[in-house]
């Protein structure tokens, strides 16, 4: 199957076509420019999350063991912060993914830099998972920030209620979200992201959430720096369209948008965002950068 | 004490000073044009909610008299929606308020009547104490829409994950709030409204409110009609600077901000709202209005 995207970077939008490369096609326009380094999302495009463990996305583990056998450089960059990195890790492992833990960023420990760095309390309302690596700041001191994550059933009228409170008495309110997504996939059906509770907080107070994580710039680059990669050469995949494929625009980057995970058709055609490539699965999306890297 | 006024009707706007009349002073600006009718917000400038029963503001149920025996027409138009209308005009009567059902106006019966109109089929997420007045349909048949009121602790991740699925899968979405309010004060402290669990579930489904209630010009015109007076003849008095304030004079209407319920000075001066005065209490409005009338 072939797309047409339309990129939307520049002031005035150019349209190109990709055509399949995993039977022998041509390669997609999306791939004239090379591709140095490719940014993966974790849940929706590794695996599909549920109540449990969750499961492999097929082709997914082969696709990734491919990249580095390619020499591609590439990081996995997550929103994911209802469970701690390190057991995050451990159930990628137990999918069959080789990866090492300096290969994955996560919002968590970029928000704990960020606050150690300004010396931040933070008002948290986050998942009981992943409180106790978020606490920083003396017990009993005044928070100055609200950071908010996936907090999922934390979510209650009365965390929000006092996330809301405590911005409100802030002499300078600061909401930080780890991510600004609107819903995700889990266990079978789509829930409610910590976007629409950035978003809910904001109009109550009157303040714009700081994020940490994707979509966010410097989240994304933070990745690029580390294979010392540019953004024009980079490609981000993944299942979200606005955290992953505009955010990586907006980026500089190629986004990619694969039919796993969230994704349901009737996202498409999006009024506002073009991926630069729709294709069914990881699989498919190192498939044509891989063909492509031959080629360049 | 005066208050200086930016009319934000107009393309340009318009400098008014109100003084004081309570003592003697000269008739406020405000009330050069003549007022015929007052609508009365509830929460805030009738009483004080708390957890249990609330308390009356003073001099608010002598203000309410003194209109009503000047002859002044007014309506109570709230969008309280955690309890149903009988409860709340008996809890006004037992302040001492003498009212009758037909002079208040909140959105539940409002809504019941578009309801009926429309044929829709409800998804509620209500207060529980309001869920039996606004089923409508026959069980069983699938919503049409997400109706959101005050719902309190119903606020939970799980039912609000409950609404947006119900919206994600409507062939035409419809989300309808009961008010659009950021947040109002119960027992003592402020505490998230309506509006801003419309505002998320907007994001999540990329869908915009259709608001039943306050600052709805189709509700506050139901009102005005009910009296027979215009909105340029009109003031409405409340304690939220965007749906009481904001709201009327969208409407054309002048609106007064009181400085009790959930007013804090913090609110004031506001980037883009300009109360035609801003007063103590309803007592004060109240007194300022008579005196305007007697000179008009």
């Amino acid at each position: 199957m072939g797309c047409k995207a339309t990129l939307s970077l520049g002031p005035s939008p150019v349209t190109l076509h990709c055509e399949p490369t995993r039977k022998g096609g041509r390669m997609g326009e999306w791939l004239r420019s090379p591709i140095r380094g490719v940014l993966l999302d974790i849940t929706g495009v590794l695996y599909e999350s549920s109540a449990e463990h969750g499961t492999v996305i097929p082709g997914s583990v082969k696709a990734v063991n491919r990249l580095r056998e390619s020499g591609m450089p590439f990081r996995l960059v997550t929103n994911e912060t209802t469970t701690p990195t390190k057991v995050l890790l451990d159930k990628l492992r137990s999918f069959g993914y080789q990866l090492e833990e300096r290969e994955l960023f996560s919002p968590i420990p970029a928000v704990v830099k960020l606050l150690h760095q300004e010396q931040l309390v933070p008002h948290l309302l986050v998942h009981p998972k992943v409180e106790g690596e978020l606490r920083v700041g003396e017990k009993g001191s005044p928070a100055s920030c609200v950071v908010l994550g996936d907090a999922e059933d934390n979510f209650s009228y009365a965390n929000l209620n006092s996330a809301f409170r405590a911005l409100m008495v802030m002499p300078r309110p600061r909401l930080i979200t780890l991510g600004y997504g609107r819903y995700y996939k889990h266990n079978q059906q789509l829930q409610l992201d910590v976007g629409v509770y950035a978003k809910a907080l904001e109009f109550a107070c009157g303040v714009e959430s700081e994020v940490v994580g994707k979509p966010s710039p410097a989240f994304f680059n933070q990745a690029l720096a580390d294979m010392g990669v540019q953004a024009k050469e980079a490609v981000m995949v993944g299942d979200d369209i606005s955290s992953d494929v505009e955010g990586a625009q907006k980026c500089g980057m190629r986004g990619v948008l694969v039919r796993t995970g969230k994704f349901t058709s009737s996202l498409l055609p999006h009024p506002t965002i073009t991926p630069d490539c729709v294709v069914d699965n990881l699989a498919e999306a190192v498939d044509q950068i891989l063909a492509a890297k031959g080629k360049n």
